[in-house]
């Protein structure tokens, strides 16, 4: 996630950190050219149809309609993700403090706690296909690590051990039916929302969205050149640049917060965010706790 | 759920796969011809008479906005039914842990999540209509699949058997009145999941929209090459085509998004969920796990 | 609720079954002899004075946005009172099945599982105003069913006569606090649900957007065939009938959405929706299952 | 709120109740002073410029955004307001159902009702700013009722007195621990009911959109004549009035609806709800009933 | 946040509190002198190319539907982030009711709801980065306050510290295990509110967005003065700025509203809605009761 202030209009254009820009390169040069050639031949060689804009314009209609939903749809779908994140911090720092309040001896909460960080870790690296072994490993040790992350689903085997534990806890009477119940209600939601990134994670925008999306954008662009001829003058291949920015540009935001657990600089700063509960669950074990991660270069990763 | 990297530009215009082309083709063509015909006759043998682009773009508004509106709530119910099949992941998943968390001894829990996956594969069952006898049967037995299946809701079915077995432990003293709670709670939100599937399955968009927006698509193709006639020279046909694909694409879409439990190419994978599910339940069990569904030719079923 | 697989392209314009072409039969006519009439005069007699078609797209942006904001409103009201019914379905089946799990003798559940369901029919005969004191009587008795229907509130009286029951099993030891707790929440979900339904029934959409609303319509098809005078020849009368049968057709579908539990073509078969309880119930008293409603002449009740 | 039948097609134009040109008017005069001016200098002095109507739109679509946004806005504020009071409506009645089921004494629950009926007046007094305390006096007494509007918040102290009734009753042991828990989330419920009540009262939409949109409005209007001049001919006058009739209409209606608790035409019925919540406590607690709220003039109150 | 009555017209244009004139000042400048260079080199010194409306209106269309996009999204973190705080000012009051229903002792509550409003004020002051230490003081004393901010994360801690009194009294037999798990649920309410808070607090809008727009609104605002050439006339300056001001100012609204927590004009007003809750606290401890803020000056801080 990129964290700067917006710059000034002076230095608006110039930046291409988080921008679309470097994506769509290719094609608003093409767009570009395509314009220059289609104004040259029309001036030069032979006078080429036009396309009225009245005409371009219904199509223009429908085209920011379908690109203004896929983007309401992966900015839903991003803001989703950061709420169901916000859950799991909130779940966490629950979890800790009803093991406080229900009176779980300091080691049995170590042990639990641990376990709660595995299932951050494990979670995270799922959801990035990342390596996560040596986090998980200083909070649970290399064994059980190892363990956890050779199970088929390491985020949900951590809550079951956790689970296991607390029964554990009940056998020998230090919990009570009540605090099995609450704590049985904080592992279910934590559950839920593990789910909930999955889903997002799992299943991508319907893949016929993408088709007529792009291929409705590349017959707009193509067809852009002839529309332009005598109506903006000079004007044309700049106006055609302009235009493949802007519809080129959203389509190429949506893709990229589309999929929000992915390590791009609009990407969830999931390194962040498991920082903040390792934060919370080290303070309610009250050992040291580790600096908040900072964006390096305007990034937070 | 076609699961695939979006093509690059060039390959983009032959992919036909998840593309809704094949199922409008034949109204593009009659589109072309249309329009051919249109502007043949005009320039051969009788001048035609004319609407104004502008006029067209008062009704493309409207159109625009009816088409976007279906859209927009056959999306929402793709979505829903994705999420409510997670909280079913979920819940799957939490029901199996609290069995553990309450110390179910191994049989019963055995006996109870087998239940759970005949639960899933009976609703998938009766979402997919399709035959699922042998999936119930490789978890509860032959006698028992046949038994669930000759109900009248045989997902409903299994919750009630597991409420029943759940009823005996208790009787015994196995289960506690926490345990009782908790769990009876986790099956309210199976039931509340399965009927959100049942909503969406048996209730589909009010038939009025099918007939104002399908009308309302053919009366706009049938008037835009009148509309075209000398604003956009000799792209007419093609400029036509394109606007039949846009506007008759985004129909199909809708109308395929709009049942999204149907196995076609962009309805919900529900066989890979069930097994995500099935996944899950071994794992609690400790049986050995089967592979995930993958994507065969790009397709997730 | 209309139910049928979407006509052919050839029968669609022949359908007038859940079209809103019969309530605005009248409109059309009149917007075609309007503009008739002015094209005529026009023509023959004195040349009238035109409005651009600019200017009349500058106010047909503006209606379109109306009706698209009426049209989501009503129909966001006709799927939340579906998803009310869907709870519905879900916490009678779910009420049912902790009588069981909370061990409630085959007695008591009968006499609370009757309660149930003249619960759901007095609830819809609220919504539709109609009678069901044969639907009660078939479940309680004639006597319990005149008792409750007068009351002041029928479906809240059932509810109450539950607690009632409830209250008693307790007092005679045969329900535990967790049972009572557990009930008590999903009677208090059920009546949720049933304030939830009274909400959407009692609360139309405000007043003054109906009048704003319909006023501009009218404005904009009185309007129009003054802007059509030169702009589109002789498709003049087919195009203002086409731009009228868009627009009023819009504002008779939502009027129609509005209410989703009236007796119309349109609207929630809550007699299907109800059967499909009354199923559930009688499976969970192990009583015989009359079958599902079906559509009659495509039209589910 | 006002409660009619949509009026034909010929009583339309004049129905002023709940219409808002009563409130426009003057507006609407001067945009029509404004443009015969312009339209009669133009033709008999000098010559105006113009402004083309292709500016206008791209001027009225930004136009129509934002008021299609504050629209949606309101309109969102004016249902949620109705959903919390539904939320109201069906918790009361589930809070006098608990009291039943947990076999509350009937004086104890006489008492309590009592107090519930309190804190429905007092919740509308405070969101209203009209003297409640006639209705108070009559549930709970005269003295009573003084006290409880001397407090700070009079509905939460109405729910405080009712926890502080239940503790006692708790104390004296006619009260279980599970019936405390059930009905301690009960009065949470309600409490969040009139939490959001209060926001929406005292949380108005960010003033800043109040002066966007009326500036633009106004500037809307203002240039308007000059571009109708030669556009729309002898209708120039008819069609400014229609267009501010829109713009400035639909800025009325979201001013009314932005604050649903406000006794106008078009704000939610409070009287006839609380009398609703009272006719269904009196009901549980075995009294007469009172009838519920009639629309005078078409009006509810 | 700004409350006053809507101006009236006449005085509507003069109000500068809470509009983004200010802000935008220099860019409405900026846009009023490149329109009058256009106009006046075209005119006087050599004609310059035009771009034709219909060409703008087709990016107008884009840059609405960007603006429009983000000004929803902006005002959807407003609104979330006020609903947050009206679930804790609901949620403070039913943990104090619930102290009083469980029949917690005086002190005990006394020790207890302080901490609460610490929380509070220690949640305010991390949204805020402001200093709350006297505010804190006020309620724990010097000693305390100090502590809680010296944790990682003061609003937690503050939380933390109720849940371990809680467990105190539990120990030593003043609290049942039911109160305990609704107290404990009340928390895990709190705390979800918090992390709410947070998440709006630490997640701006994608950066990438800001990109976008602004670049977008930049570039229309430059190409526009060519495409009034012509077609406004002597408007143009003032046609150009009026635009500059729609689309900037909407643009500068977005901004403030997307960080709804800074102590801006149009910001959510916290200090007054820690006031209600601290009003609230004072009330259940039956202490004096500090005034409500008032605005000063318009503005409730």
């Amino acid at each position: 996630m990129i964290v700067r202030t917006p710059p000034s209009a002076l230095r608006l254009f110039f930046i291409m950190q988080g921008s679309v820009v470097p994506r769509i390169y290719g094609k608003m040069v093409s767009v570009l050219l395509l314009t220059l050639t289609v104004v040259l031949v029309d001036e030069m060689l032979l006078p080429l149809p036009r396309i009225s804009l009245a005409a371009m314009s219904v199509f223009g209609v429908a085209l920011s309609l379908f690109l203004g939903f896929r983007n309401n749809a992966a900015y839903d779908r991003w803001w989703e993700a950061r709420k169901l994140w916000g859950g799991l911090i909130a779940d966490t720092r629950s979890f800790a403090r009803q093991l406080e309040l229900f009176a779980v001896s300091p080691d049995d909460r170590f042990a639990l706690l641990n376990m709660v960080a595995a299932f951050t870790h494990a979670h995270r690296g799922s959801l990035r296909s990342c390596n996560v072994e040596r986090d998980i490993a200083a909070w649970v040790g290399d064994e059980k690590a190892k363990a956890l992350l050779a199970r088929a689903n390491p985020a949900d085997a951590a809550l079951s051990d956790i689970a296991h534990r607390l029964a554990g806890l009940r056998r020998k009477g230090s919990l009570d039916g009540f605090a099995q119940m609450a704590l049985a209600d904080t592992l279910s939601r934590l559950a839920l929302s593990q789910a909930g990134c999955e889903r997002i994670q799992t299943t991508p925008l319907p893949f016929v969205y993408s088709l007529l999306v792009r291929r409705t954008t590349y017959l707009y662009c193509a067809l852009l050149p002839f529309a332009l001829l005598g109506s903006v003058e000079w004007f044309a291949p700049v106006f055609a640049v302009v235009v493949a920015y802007v519809f080129f540009g959203l389509q190429a935001v949506t893709n990229e917060l589309e999929h929000p657990f992915e390590p791009r600089p609009n990407g969830l700063p999931l390194d962040a965010m498991s920082r903040v509960i390792e934060r919370s669950l080290r303070d309610a074990l009250g050992k040291n706790i580790p600096p908040a991660l900072q964006p390096k270069d305007h990034l937070l990763s």
